[in-house]
């Protein structure tokens, strides 16, 4: 890691820092520090301290004093960047946590948004919605609840229901840059607007994408566009038990979101994951070892699960219509899935297979969820996979020491190519004693993201070891291979091949909004 | 303009230019640098000499060079940039002329994409396409077949077909940098990526935003993504007769929109649009007078058309699919609208109100063009609405003298809002003596474009002036009212009011690229 004296002025940016925010905004007691210093798996980066900004003004302040003292921050939201490093720098800096920034400031039905402040959560927002018995559907992530939907569209993260690409429906950034100034993006920028949160482009460069997965700047506000529920919505449920018609169903799924009748945001997940959502490995397995496929196969009998299971959704406008997407939805799944149902308001029906009772209860109740895109713990629990002890009641998995590493490479929405992703997962994975946890998220038409996660027990000694060397070795087959990660965590610096001229042109970009490289040196390799 | 000295060592540029690309690539007859400086309406812009590079390698010795003798160039691909400058640079400039860069690099039908250089032009696509016998589907501007895709997306032009917002499906950049560096975008710049032209974030900050609508880069590579024709297609046409059902159409059309019944590009343009298309001024008005609201209601009668006529589509993957959402389109649009039909495979269904046999049978010949994304230059003729000479064959409307001047504001696709656009433009167009030709294209489902263009005759003295003169008025008009252009032509540079805080961070991000400022100076206030 870096020697401290990179850091430049720390204690001058101190007091400046307390003077602007007050000293109980400014925190450098040790648990603190260490508490933000750790993450999901084994970091080495050091926490100088955590500011704690309550406004953009402070923000601004913040940034305009790390400049002047040649001091590195790193923005957090809730801090919850889960097996990508938590909220944990990529190097040595003082944390810049968003948490205070929490409010909804401004919600619009009828145009369907919202504009948000970075630190509003999911949870919190879903509340908002519920409260005013709204028609739009919030669309979270298979994370915690409490993480911040800024920050994840910031990492352009996907979501569920009718916005998956979560990126693509944002406008209106509110950006403080490195040397304090504030500016907004797109037609927003100008005060007589009245299409500021109802077009992205703008006029002249569009630049929010810059202030992704980058260190250009810190994102005190965004405008999400919220997808309105439609009158009919069908959850469509299959299961492929024999894996060579896993690459056939892909390719079935390509061709109804090329035709529109599934709208994005099919998930297909493997039955490693529905395991790990169900129990601990200690039930199943052997101390250390990971189950060996033939292994869940069978355990997978007792839910009724397919090797790789998947879900989509119909935004169908009538009856009628929701009748002729499932037909066309029925015929192209059929050949190769073995269990087939629709979920709607009306009931589930089952079309191919049989499920049993309580699946068939399980699949109504996750339709309500999915409708009003209620955020749920569920995916949370599988961290504590490999756990002994029980979950705390936040369910903080830095502090319960749960190990959770994701890689995430995109796929073509191709079958085969998608097998040749899978395979490597898995082989890494079992190679390195981890379950292969894959879920692969069609984002769209063309391309899916493979999402590969291993649980461990950070408290068994060796584990970090171990998941680093998967990480490790995964990686760069992934991209030998032509599958690039849509997203990488602080584990991940200088792995990507990049071009000298590619380097020199973000070295630029980097060099004229952030002379002194104090906003998250390192991040993204910038 | 610019003092002459402002363009550095041009005789010294133009020698390393006739070195690096031969003489014939190095234009600077008198006739061609009149012709390259004409646009649609009065310039004063110099060009002072064109390039014609062969492949992205001389573009790159353009810019070295360019940069070397700090000589500003200004890049065009097909030039027909009508009505907001065509070709002339914003400030005098060497005209980097790419049409010569016209190869098709890279076709995949099945993932649907196509891979350009910007010399390409939509009838090339189109030609292309069709003699693949491919089912994707081109979407076409409202301009000339010579216009460039590229060059399009760049300045984020609106499309017709399955993906109306042109520039949120592209992807994969191949960019020179001021430098003369040529960098790739997205997680195409890695050579091994399978997944470079499928997905359009890449890793890291996404920058292609960056080069639209700016100065910061020579786009010479793009891969556009075209929808594939869907099973069943329907073209919805409608007509609003009474204007005071204008609004409640836009309402309905939202609605639908959000409901995803209709998929994008539903456009509504005015009666002065139609007539412009069917003839001359000549024919109907007074000769330097506008044509006012009650004599062009008047002459609709004669080809049934309403005071607005709209046209959209249904994607439907099946016969029922079609059925239930015109059932669905029907309802929500039959209280507004007089005329209502649904053309398909199957012929012109009318569901409400009568259409002359003559209407049917054009609207059924418009199917076919839809289908396959085929442009037209019907659109163009209406340039030569006040001229009283023909047009040229291949219609060059900056040789012609057509005058045309385009403003083309983002409204919220709110009825009473666009109402209030569109009688701005009807007040300033007609206080000025101009028709105003007006189309209202719904990008999605909550922004609009009030796309109007005024259409007058050069070779008429004066006119040049009331066309400034009305542009000078309106934009700034259109601004104060909240209805920001969502893009800007060479006379429209200092009219929006940047923050000093934008403007300096505009200024880092070109100082920081092209610190020279060779490459299109002014191009939008940059």
């Amino acid at each position: 890691m870096n020697a401290p004296q990179e850091t430049g002025d720390l204690e001058g940016a101190m007091r400046a820092w307390t003077a602007a925010l007050g000293a109980g905004a400014v925190l450098r007691d040790p648990a603190r520090l260490t508490r933000a210093a750790t993450a999901t798996f084994a970091t080495r980066q050091r926490v100088l301290g955590v500011l704690r900004p309550a406004n953009r003004e402070e923000v601004q302040a913040c940034l305009r004093i790390a400049t002047e003292h040649r001091v590195p921050v790193y923005p957090v939201s809730s801090g919850k960047n889960w097996g990508y490093g938590s909220g944990v720098p990529y190097r040595d800096a003082v944390v810049l946590d968003l948490s205070r920034l929490d409010a909804i400031v401004h919600f619009d039905e009828e145009m369907a948004y919202v504009t948000l402040q970075p630190g509003v959560t999911f949870r919190q927002l879903s509340a908002f919605l519920e409260a005013r018995g709204s028609r739009l559907m919030l669309n979270p992530t298979g994370s915690s609840p409490d993480t911040s939907p800024i920050a994840n569209a910031l990492e352009r993260g996907i979501g569920r229901g009718g916005y998956p690409d979560r990126f693509a429906h944002v406008c209106a950034l509110e950006v403080v840059l490195p040397d304090g100034d504030a500016i907004r993006t797109g037609l927003d920028r100008f005060a007589t607007s009245k299409v500021g949160k109802l077009y992205r482009w703008g006029v002249g460069p569009y630049v929010d994408g810059i202030f992704t997965q980058s260190n250009f700047g810190v994102v005190t506000e965004m405008t999400m566009w919220l997808a309105q529920r439609p009158s009919h919505l069908e959850v469509i449920y299959f299961s492929v038990d024999d894996e060579a018609k896993l690459a056939a169903t892909f390719d079935a799924l390509r061709r109804l979101l090329m035709q529109r009748v599934l709208t994005g945001g099919v998930g297909v997940w493997n039955d490693y994951k529905v395991l790990a959502a169900m129990g601990r490995h200690s039930t199943f397995g052997e101390e250390g070892k990971a189950i060996p496929k033939a292994k869940v196969a069978e355990l997978r009998r007792a839910w009724a699960g397919g090797a790789w299971d998947g879900m989509g959704s119909i935004f169908a406008s009538s009856a009628a219509h929701a009748e002729a997407s499932r037909d066309v939805v029925t015929a192209a799944l059929s050949p190769t899935v073995e269990r087939l149902a629709y979920v709607s308001d009306s009931g589930t029906r089952v079309v191919k297979g049989h499920f049993p009772e309580e699946e068939a209860r399980r699949l109504t109740a996750v339709l309500d969820d999915t409708m009003r895109g209620v955020p749920n713990e569920m995916a949370l629990r599988q961290a504590y996979w490999r756990k002994k002890t029980e979950a705390s009641p936040g369910m903080d998995l830095d502090q319960d020491r749960c190990g959770v590493v994701i890689c995430a490479p995109v796929v073509p929405l191709v079958g085969d190519a998608i097998g040749r992703a899978i395979d490597l997962v898995e082989r890494a994975s079992l190679k390195h004693g981890f379950e292969p946890n894959i879920s692969v998220i069609c984002l769209h038409e063309r391309a899916a993201e493979a999402v590969s996660s291993i649980f461990y027990d950070r408290d068994v000694a060796g584990e970090d070891e171990r998941a680093a060397a998967w990480y490790a070795e995964l990686l760069p087959a992934l991209v030998e291979e032509g599958f690039i990660p849509y997203r990488m965590g602080i584990n991940s610096t200088g792995i990507l091949p990049e071009s000298e001229a590619y380097k020199s042109f973000m070295k630029k970009l980097k060099g004229s909004l952030d002379p002194s490289n104090i906003l998250a040196p390192g991040k993204y390799d910038i």
